[in-house]
C-alpha cells in the first residue's frame, strides 16, 4: 500500500486532501511552493498521532501549518512529496468559566475565535496581531508570537499554561496542565513555544487569561526626532507603567507610503513629525480615570519638550483611526512594489541610535534605498522594512547585503535577527552565519535528540 | 597528575578549596551530605569552563551551587567525589543605567544585593523569596524561581532576556542578549531557566528590571472558609488586577503554630478565622490613590461577605507586620519538630477545594496529621506542609504514603507536584511515578543530547 491510500484510508475524503492545495502550499508571502504529497487534516490528536506513525514508516515528512501567515516560510515544506499537516479541522475551545482563568483549546482555533470566546465570559486573551483573524493558536505557539500587547502580557510563552503535543515519532505528549508553576523538570511547555513545529506538532494548549479591562485610552503623538521618539517612549513607560498595553512607533516614511496608497487612510493630526508614538493604556479597575492620568503624563511630556502635537482619542472611531494608521504601515508599503522584511530586536534605548546610524549604511550599499522602521516601542521589536530607492524596479544586488548588514548591526548591540516571527526557513543561514556556533550546535543537538529521524518541519530553525 | 592537583593548580588557593567544605556540601534541609572532591570557586567564565573541561577528561560529575538554599537538595552531589562548583566568586553586577530595564549580572550575585543596586537607579528587580539574602542569581535561575511577585511579573525564566552558560563538554554559549523578543530559533534562555545545573552551568544572565513603583498598599484579610479564600482572591484579581503586585494567604493552622513558637509575633486584626490574605497593591504612577482603592475593593467584598474582618496597613512597620505572618510560616512549623514540606501548584479556582478535600484523605492515612497550607493565592502555589499528630515524634511509615497521596491528588486536577522549588534530588523518584512516561523520556533525551557523559549534576531532575 502506498502512503497517500493509508492516509486517504485513515483520514477519509476530507480529512485528506490532494487537490485544490494552492492555499496550503504556498507561503503567505509567496517565496515558495512545491507540490506536497497530499494535505492531512485530522481531526483529533489521535488522527494526528497516526500520520506521524505513518509518515515515520515511509519516511516521509511533515510540516505542521495553522493559519499560514508566516512570514519566513515556515508552514510550508521546502521541497514537494512531503506532508502538510493542517490542524484547521481541530478547533474547539473549551470551556471558559468566568471564575478561571485559564483555558483549553485546540491548536486549529483561529486567535480571533479566541478573543470573542474569552470576552464573552469577561476575560481576554492578550495577544494581538495583524493576522488575528487568520492565525491558529498552534502557530501562534509554534512561533512563540509577539504582537502588540507584548509589553504587558508577554509573548505566546509566557501565556501557555501547558501542552499536548505529538512527538516526531507518534507518541503524545500529554502536558496539558493548568498552572503558572510548574517547575517538574524541564521546561517543555516553553521548549515548544518558537519550535516552528521542528520538535512535534502542538495540538492542544492551557492558555492564560486575564481579566476583561473596565476601561482604557489611547493617544497618538508626535515626536521631532529618533532621540525624542526613545525619550518619550521612556518617559510614558515611566509614568504610566503598569497601565500601558500598547507603546507602538512609526515614522514619517511609512506613514507617507501608507496615506499616498491607502486614500481613505486619514492623518488626523495637525503636526507631522519624524516619528509617532502609539500608546494605549487599560485598567482593570473601575476607580480609575485613564484619560485623566493620560493627559497628565502627555502634559508632562509636552512641558519637557519630549512631543510636538498629540491627542488622546474621543471615542472608539478616533481610536480605530489612530491604530489604523499603525496597522497599514506593512500594507502601505507592500502597494509600494518590492519591498525587503526585517523583523529584528533592538535593546530599547538603542532604538533611536539604530535607526540614525543604520539609514547612511545601507544607503551607502544602495543609494537612495528607502526605510520603513515601525513596530513595538515598548519592547524595542522594530520591523524594520526597506523599498527600493524611487524609481527603481528592486534592490539589484544589494538585497543580502543590505540584510546582512542590518543583521549584524542588530547582534551587535544584544538584539535579535529574528524578533517575533522566527527563523522559518528564510532567516536559517542567517542564524548560521551571525549566531554563535555554540548555539547554533546546541540547537542541531536538540532537534537531533528529539527528531532524529528528521521528519518534523526540516529545513526550519536548522538545517538537515 | 590528579584532577585535584590540576584544580588547585589552575583555581589557586582561594578557587580550589578542600577544607571547610560543610556549607557547601549540606544542603539546607539537612538531608544530603557527602564528601566532595572539593569545592571549585572560579573566578571567570573562562576559568568556568575550564574547570568544566578537566572535570570531562577525569570523568568526575560536578555540582553547580549558588547560595545552597535548594530545598529538594538541587545543589549538593548525590555521592561523594565530586566536584561542587560554587559561582560565589563570580558577583558582579553590572551598570544599571536609569534609562535601560536591564542588568547584567554574574551568576554569584545575591538577589538582594541586586535589589539594592537596582533601587539605587530607581527600578526593581521583581524576585521576592523568603532566601532572598543568600540565594544567587544562577541558582534562581537553575531553578525557575518564583516568589510572591509571580503573580505579575512572572518566575525566574519570564525576567531572563539572555544567559551565558559553560555547557557539559567546557564550550561557552554567549547568549546574553537584551531584547524581551528573540525568536532565532529554540528559547535555550526558557530551557536552561529551571534546568537545575543538569545541562550546564549558567555564569551570567541578562535580566529584564522595571519601572519602581510610587506607591503601595498592603492589607491583611480574615476569610471564614475555603470557598470564601478562593472567592476573595478572585474577587480582588478582578477589581484590582493590573495593581496586585503580591496576593498571598495562610491558614489559622499555620497561624496557630507561628504564634506559639515566635513570642514576638503579633496577631494585628481582633477576629481570627479559616484563613488570611495579603494583598498587595502597587502603582508607578503618581497619580493614583492606591488605599483609596484598596479600601473600595475590600469594601465591596465586605458587603458580599467575603471578608471577616480586615485593615489596611496604615504605615510602614504595620505592613512589616503584616508580612512577617506570612514569612515566618516556614519558621513556625520547624520549630514544632519534624515536617514533610510540599511545594505543590494547583489551578487558582481549586485551591478550596484542594484543601478541604485533602485533610480527610490525609487523616485517613495518618490521623491526626496536621496540615499547614500557605502560600500564592493569586497564582495557586501552595506550600503543603505537614507537622505530625500532636505528640507524635513523627510520621511513622507514613511519609511516603502521604506524598505520594498529595503529589497523586494534585496531579489529576492539572497542577504540578513540583511548584517553584524544582524537582532536585528528592522528587525524581515522585515524577518517575507520576508523570507522564512520555514527558520523562523526552527530558531524558534532552539531558543525553546535551550531556552524554553526564558530567552536570547527575541524579537530579531524571536518574543517570
Amino acid at each position: 500500500m502506498r502512503l497517500e491510500d493509508e492516509l486517504a484510508a485513515l483520514l477519509g475524503p476530507i480529512g485528506w486532501q490532494t487537490d485544490d492545495m494552492a492555499g496550503y502550499q504556498c507561503d503567505w508571502l509567496k517565496m515558495q511552493a512545491h507540490d506536497p504529497l497530499g494535505v492531512a487534516r485530522p481531526k483529533t490528536t489521535q488522527q494526528v498521532a497516526q500520520v506521524v506513525t505513518l509518515a515515520n514508516r515511509y519516511g516521509v515528512s511533515i510540516t505542521p501549518q495553522g493559519g499560514n501567515t508566516s512570514l519566513c516560510a515556515a508552514a510550508v515544506p521546502e521541497t514537494g512529496g512531503q506532508i502538510i499537516l493542517s490542524l484547521s479541522r481541530m478547533n474547539t475551545i473549551g470551556d471558559i468559566a468566568g471564575d478561571v482563568d485559564c483555558v483549553t483549546v485546540d491548536a486549529g482555533v483561529v486567535l480571533a475565535s479566541l478573543h470573542d470566546a474569552a470576552a464573552d465570559q469577561g476575560l481576554i486573551f492578550p495577544i494581538h496581531l495583524g493576522a488575528e483573524g487568520t492565525a491558529q493558536i498552534g502557530g501562534l505557539i509554534a512561533t512563540n508570537a509577539g504582537g502588540s500587547h507584548a509589553l504587558r502580557y508577554g509573548m505566546m510563552q509566557d501565556l501557555v499554561l501547558g501542552l499536548e503535543v505529538v512527538l516526531p515519532d507518534g507518541q503524545i505528549w500529554n502536558g496539558l496542565r493548568s498552572v503558572l508553576k510548574d517547575n517538574a523538570g524541564y521546561q517543555l511547555r516553553k521548549l515548544f513555544c518558537g519550535a516552528e513545529g521542528t520538535l512535534g506538532i502542538v495540538t492542544r494548549a492551557s492558555l492564560r487569561l486575564f481579566p476583561m479591562p473596565k476601561s482604557r485610552a489611547t493617544a497618538l503623538l508626535v515626536v521631532d526626532d529618533m532621540d525624542a521618539l526613545v525619550n518619550a517612549g521612556q518617559f510614558l513607560r515611566r509614568d504610566l507603567g503598569e497601565f500601558i498595553s500598547a507603546l507602538e512607533f512609526l515614522t514619517e516614511a511609512g506613514l507617507d507610503l501608507a496615506l499616498h496608497h491607502l486614500p481613505d487612510l486619514k492623518f488626523p493630526l495637525e503636526s507631522r513629525g519624524a516619528a509617532y508614538v502609539l500608546i494605549e493604556v487599560e485598567t482593570t479597575s473601575g476607580h480609575v480615570d485613564l484619560p485623566d492620568l493620560l493627559e497628565k503624563a502627555l502634559g508632562v511630556a509636552f512641558e519637557e519638550g519630549l512631543l510636538v502635537d498629540g491627542a488622546i482619542a474621543a471615542n472608539d472611531a478616533q481610536r480605530a483611526t489612530f491604530w489604523r494608521l499603525r496597522e497599514e504601515m506593512p500594507e502601505g508599503q507592500r502597494l509600494e512594489g518590492p519591498q525587503i522584511k526585517h523583523d529584528i530586536s533592538v535593546p530599547v534605548a538603542c532604538i533611536g541610535s539604530f535607526i540614525t546610524r543604520m539609514a547612511p549604511r545601507l544607503d551607502a550599499i544602495l543609494p537612495g534605498v528607502r526605510i520603513n522602521p515601525f513596530g513595538h516601542l515598548g519592547d524595542g521589536n522594530i520591523h524594520y522594512n526597506l523599498s527600493p530607492p524611487i524609481g527603481a524596479a528592486g534592490f539589484g544586488d544589494r538585497k543580502g547585503e543590505l540584510s546582512q548588514t542590518i543583521y549584524r548591526a542588530v547582534e551587535e548591540i544584544g538584539g535579535s535577527l529574528a524578533a517575533e516571527h522566527g527563523l522559518g526557513r528564510s532567516k536559517v543561514n542567517h542564524a548560521d552565519t551571525l549566531r554563535c556556533p555554540v548555539e547554533r550546535m546546541v540547537m542541531r543537538q536538540l532537534k537531533h535528540a528529539l527528531d532524529p529521524a528528521v521528519i518534523m518541519n526540516p529545513g526550519v530553525i536548522v538545517h538537515g
